[in-house]
């Protein structure tokens, strides 16, 4: 581990809302600063590809290449292979870009040449242009699998096949639980020179808990040596995007900062709450955890950059709770 | 075998020659009277998915879904996907179009399935809208291998890559000569229906010696009872497309449906030629094959038919000379 890789900052992202505070984070602090691990529980063999959902968010979004006004997938994309699939009667309820689709196959191509994830993410974000750490939560298997009130279900199939409609009464994690934690993610927990863990405003019930229930992972971070600091990804009783909120009150959590602080419980050092819902921060901290109250909906290049700056300097200000 | 496919009429093919042939044969025959079977020495894995070129031509050309013009590929073809292959600094010298990429996609997931490339191509023949019987050569791997002035290189390397500027010194055959022919070729040379077999105006050396090599083909040809005619690929000393012309230079043969006759040798019952090699009949004859004069550049659908009738007819007059 002489060689390890010792960032300062340790950012857990998922989708959408991740990759914004990915690319923020990315703008205030050096390459040799920041880890950004992303999780893999959505990861999927879709038509003989392997998709990878959520890095790939954080990958284009980091390279410029992501579509801002749909919220996902690539700029400038276009659906012919999608059309043509169609037409061969296969299946298209997973929408595959033409631009997106040469990060899967060549993805693919790579992972059955036997290479990581881990690898195979570095040098897709080498060829992207990212020159940031990035990295999945790990190299295993870890797909998130999901009981509703229509059975169990895959993860993806819950999520875009079905939109969520299904009632969500469980999560499960069992091939997380198993996963080995990706390098990493275990040298950035490790980093001497670590100081701060940053859980960016993604879904925390599909995005970051996958992370926290890889092996070993939470008993790393209970014994944490830098604050954990988490940005809501809820504001004003709803989710930004995405169905965090609808997921929130299904599993009978309060959908406010609170509930996000109350699903964490003692990780959490620290939580950005946005303006709009400043009237919480004093039974937030009431729980043992401090808050920050900003702006935190990411509409521009400067929101982003804002938001990271201001998480940062929060959780300069803090120390373990442990 | 009692269920087996009884054809009327075998065509054998290759690429677009062989491809345009099928489509005159599949107006004049019905569904439940020809065969088609198509060389699969031209498939190869690129970016891990698998691609069989004179397959997809076969069937693009008889769903009409071809690119007459460039003379390869889909119609409406784009290109988006290979765009961002190429920014990912990956291997662009195979052209794979967004919608050709649906093709691959579904038929690699089919494969790694473990079906055979049999069922895959009946089953993406049903889906693309082809109501007639096209089978490879065999579900074997059966790459054709090349040796030239640059050593011995892969078939698509030569092809494609190297656009066959290299100078031909011999083909190989050897994964063929141990393949096992398809159940739809084996049935079909069998059938007691059988009247003719038709070698398609396709590359005598990479297109239809690949059929020929498969283990036991050659010899259940030799032993025929139904006529074996083939449609000259060489007209006025040129190939009508590709590089046959150059090939068979190469390799030492004159560049004339003389040179077919004598590649072929005593297979070859029947040769329809086109009038611009007329003066050639007589040196034909007498080498033993018959010979039909005729018109023979397919630039339509009615010379497509015209042609496709021609050479029935023509097979109809004939014996197997064996």
């Amino acid at each position: 581990m002489s060689d390890a890789f010792q960032p300062k900052v340790l950012a857990l992202a998922g989708g959408v809302g991740g990759a914004k505070l990915c690319v923020g984070l990315s703008k205030v602090l050096g390459a040799d600063e920041l880890q950004i691990v992303v999780n893999t529980g959505d990861d999927f063999w879709h038509l003989g590809l392997a998709i990878s959902p959520d890095v790939d968010s954080v990958l284009y979004a980091l390279a410029g290449l992501n579509d801002a006004e749909r919220g996902w997938g690539r700029a400038g994309e276009t659906w012919n292979f999608m059309a043509a699939l169609e037409k061969l009667g296969a299946p298209t309820w997973f929408k595959l870009g033409d631009l997106d689709l040469a990060t899967h196959v060549w993805r693919t191509e790579r992972l059955l040449q036997a290479d990581t994830l881990s690898d195979v993410t570095a040098e897709l974000a080498r060829r992207l242009g990212v020159a940031r750490r990035v990295a999945p939560m790990s190299d295993d298997a870890a797909a998130t699998m999901v009981d509703t009130d229509e059975g169990r279900l895959t993860f993806q199939d819950y999520f875009v096949a079905r939109q969520c409609r299904p009632r969500l009464l469980r999560l499960h994690f069992e091939e997380a639980s198993i996963a080995e934690p990706a390098n990493a993610l275990v040298e950035a927990l490790h980093s001497p020179e670590l100081q701060a863990i940053v859980l960016c405003p993604s879904n925390p019930f599909v995005s970051i808990a996958p992370i926290l229930a890889l092996a070993g992972v939470r008993s790393v971070l209970e014994q944490r040596r830098a604050p954990l600091v988490a940005v809501s990804p809820i504001v004003g009783g709803q989710a930004i995007k995405g169905p965090a909120a609808k997921m929130m009150a299904e599993l009978g959590a309060e959908v406010s900062p609170l509930g996000i602080v109350r699903h964490y419980g003692t990780l959490l050092d620290g939580l950005v709450i946005d303006t709009q819902d400043a009237r919480l921060q004093r039974d937030i901290e009431a729980t043992g955890c401090k808050v920050q109250v900003c702006d935190t909906i990411m509409r521009n290049e400067a929101d982003k950059t804002a938001l990271a700056q201001a998480t940062l300097d929060f959780a300069a200000t803090l120390r373990p709770r442990r």
